[in-house]
């Protein structure tokens, strides 16, 4: 059974791209973007257009969303058909360009020579320079700064994706806790929630992350080939997409009887991530979860150790707006959804994080993730 | 056996990263960027540092070469772990930046303020437009264009490396065509390819392209869900890593006894590549390969179904300069390496491309793919 026989996901139709690439128009707009968005692959094109390229290349691909003209998608010509084929094309005109041409002047044709305009984040440079090239008097600004909520607040048909991802992630990691850990290599574990994530419905895995002993102290080591041991704690981070969108959840585990400064550093993360929770509801400002998470851990001893901000947004893609980080002001909003994840980490000993997706009710915070918060003991 | 335990590869020190920075800053002070090169995440930053992150993030990774002072990478506090386990970071000066910090102010401080730079082409837009705005007398170019030739000449090691990528991919194709091809789908055929590749000692499976029947006159087709029939002709084009570099080989191969234009189309492709080959030597302007496959295809009636350039540069990754196309006027030089792939595309019904890596001696081209160049019949 493929991930695709079992979605169980009202697809997105032209008609939800449209609506999606009329509401960005008007935000941008409203952002001062006169010349409105330039658009490449990546999230933001999945989002707007549901086209997803083989590969991102030196070739420009370039969505243009200008209040003054049609949405145009402009392709390389030998990924025309892949670009017919996205649900999100029929409604928007689609332009070609061949290798050996221009693509910048092709592109500044549909341009306001002296418009301001959104970019994606991820728009190559060279592309950025190019068309800065082709016309001097145009201005810039990437879309995370100047739009960051673009895609951060979600409809149900997303919410229930997301909501679905949670529960696969979650599932596998009921399952990988029922494997054996102490005497295997990370990169064994890994591989299993890799495979366990694939088999309970994501279509593909981002990332699993198991840091044992003092590799747990890095936040962003993944896998290596050290033998998991009797009293290590194991910081086991992973999440892929279902339905195109992704999950992400951190558990830490004990392997045999804990050691009591794990308990003790893991009983303070788990009172940051709980605190934190509790803090969410519309009208609160990103920064003041990192806030609430952070004053935990400080209080308890440990605010240089948590050395990364509190949490991420989560839709198509797994790091995006809004981030809840001191100095993002911007206020929470019914529908948006992001990770809280705090961490302690103990250099060359072990580390602790606790991660839960989270959206925003109107009442307050709801968990996509609902295994345990406790220690969990593992084999 | 793990790829690494099979490797023979002789690993790049620390000094041989050193010595190509060395190497690209004087090229960077003779191509007139005076404040030197800004080089973030992707193949540039592996061939100059052996360092390639977990993920290409919103945080900013970045190695400054500048004339004026030690090379300097600045990355995430959270990512320096991982940075200062790189071969080649021993020898450069390492600097972090903490989330909430601004990353571009970090980095202005190390940069020329009226300075002109090159910047990876694939540096995200958010970057550039962050530094342009914390510096706003800097200038900058893209580093394909201003630097095409950066990485374009491969040294020793590197060309033993592609070889063997090269004899690894041939191997995967003189496998592939012993198995059964009519009555399977496209995607199982891929993967059959991709377990090949595994297995004969590629570390990194990057693309298994089968395009069946009509599905073979989509060049950026990869693989569906279509079932191949006797009488079809199958496009194979497929690589990945092996030792950090890359393998692309295509072949076209037909199911069963060929259909008569499938033999003629064959051979005017087989006819342009040698061709384009034979035209390989040190000297020799880029577009004047891409010209002479063009012409064969074209004298023989098919050059609007000669929908691409003729090749692409290939080193640490998959598509890099030098380019074979129209417009590209530098010569090549021995010790590059780039693929010859021309082909034809009849919309509808099938196409035909045939795709050897190529590397530039002295005396002219040598093939790093020596499969047979005729169409091979598959069951």
């Amino acid at each position: 059974m493929t991930a695709s026989a079992r979605s169980t996901a009202a697809p997105f139709t032209a008609g939800d791209y449209a609506a999606r690439r009329e509401r960005v128009i008007a935000d941008a707009l409203a952002a001062g973007l006169d010349g409105g968005l330039l658009v490449t692959p990546g999230p933001d094109l999945t989002w707007l257009t549901g086209y997803r390229p083989t590969a991102i290349t030196e070739r420009l691909t370039l969505l243009v969303l200008s209040p003054h003209r049609e949405a145009t998608l402009l392709v390389p010509l030998l990924e025309r058909p892949d670009a017919e084929a996205a649900a999100g094309t029929a409604s928007l005109e689609l332009l070609d360009w061949t290798d050996g041409a221009d693509p910048y002047a092709v592109a500044a044709a549909l341009l306001d020579p002296a418009g301001r305009f959104g970019i994606s984040d991820s728009a190559w440079s060279m592309h950025l320079l190019g068309l800065q090239s082709a016309l001097p008097s145009t201005r810039y600004q990437a879309l995370s700064p100047c739009l960051p909520m673009l895609r951060a607040v979600k409809d149900d048909n997303e919410l229930a994706r997301l909501e679905r991802a949670g529960a696969a992630a979650d599932a596998a990691f009921r399952a990988v806790v029922q494997l054996r850990f102490a005497g295997r290599r990370e990169t064994e574990v890994a591989a299993d929630l890799a495979r366990l994530l694939l088999e309970l419905g994501h279509e593909q895995v981002d990332f699993t992350v198991v840091g044992s002993g003092p590799n747990g102290a890095n936040p962003h080591h993944e896998a290596g080939d050290r033998v998991i041991r009797e009293g290590d704690a194991v910081v086991l981070d992973f999440g892929g997409l279902l339905d195109g969108y992704g999950s992400d959840t951190t558990r830490t585990v004990s392997v045999g009887e804990p050691d009591p400064e794990v308990v003790r550093v893991h009983g303070i993360v788990r009172e940051a991530q709980q605190a934190a929770f509790e803090a969410v509801r519309p009208g609160v400002p990103c920064e003041e979860i990192d806030r609430v998470a952070r004053a935990v851990i400080t209080d308890a001893g440990y605010g240089e150790q948590f050395i990364h901000r509190t949490g991420h947004g989560i839709g198509v893609t797994t790091h995006e707006p809004p981030y809840l980080v001191e100095g993002e002001a911007r206020e929470l909003r019914t529908g948006m959804c992001f990770s809280i994840e705090p961490g302690i980490y103990l250099a060359g000993r072990f580390g602790v994080r606790i991660e839960d997706i989270v959206t925003v009710a109107a009442m307050g915070g709801r968990r996509l993730n609902t295994t345990d918060h406790g220690l969990t003991v593992v084999a």
